[in-house]
């Protein structure tokens, strides 16, 4: 993983590149989501060499994004499955392919549709919005730095 | 940047991750939202040497992320914006922004707090929802892959 000296400070986002910001482990994550679970799968769809694989795959599992399990009880190959902080990166991933869907695909040609799979329905687009639920663009937004923020930036 | 075999894949977050999956890339697409313009101000925020910072901001420039312009009439300095197509990243930063305040900050000590401008609210959670705005978890999803795709996975 690069080393950023802006990494240390105090950025929720630069953290997150810290963990997440390779892209690989993106994509690792994104397939996890999808359902893949087995090293040989990941390989696979991924077309990634089996060194840098198993990089990405301990890297994650030591970040607690993914977790290994055993698929059937006394079985020995181990699978990979999201944990809780990993799902919680659902939203992110989403916004991601919806903004490629919306500016690097021509037409309405999307790869990939997410549905409600409770009724078959499309989701949302992905949008800032206030604690009512209402849209926000970036000019309704303001960014409040704490103090001891604003001493690193 | 990186070059990626799976990017020629027909996905929509590779290929956002092929624009914007580069640290530096996505850390100046971050203070641009907060209203850095100036090369010596992206410079002395992100801590980055001239020749990577020129370089970022090229390929974001080209990739139709950020414009150049002067910012008086008659002057010479250039600064740098969010298209369109730039400001349309806002949900992807704040909902990286919002998974590092929740998963790599401890306690509620938020480095920034984004706040609806017009009222002085904090902003709600990016969620994936429905067609209808309701809140829908990974497990609600379902991966709807077009024929083209599927070929290619």
């Amino acid at each position: 993983m690069t080393r950023l000296k802006y990494a240390d400070m105090d950025c929720s986002i630069a953290r997150t590149l810290q963990i997440m910001g390779e892209h690989w482990s993106m994509l690792i994550v994104k397939n996890a989501m999808f359902g893949t679970s087995r090293f040989s799968d990941f390989q696979r769809v991924l077309g990634v060499a089996r060194n840098i694989l198993t990089d990405r795959l301990n890297h994650l599992v030591d970040n607690g994004i993914l977790e290994r399990y055993v698929a059937q009880p006394g079985g020995l190959r181990q699978h990979y499955r999201l944990t809780p902080k990993g799902r919680d990166l659902t939203p992110v991933l989403i916004a991601m392919m919806q903004w490629g869907d919306r500016w690097t695909v021509d037409g309405d040609n999307h790869p990939i549709t997410v549905v409600n799979r409770n009724n078959g329905q499309p989701i949302g687009t992905i949008e800032v919005v206030d604690c009512r639920g209402i849209s926000l663009k970036l000019e309704d937004l303001e960014f409040v730095v704490s103090k001891e923020t604003k001493e690193a930036a």
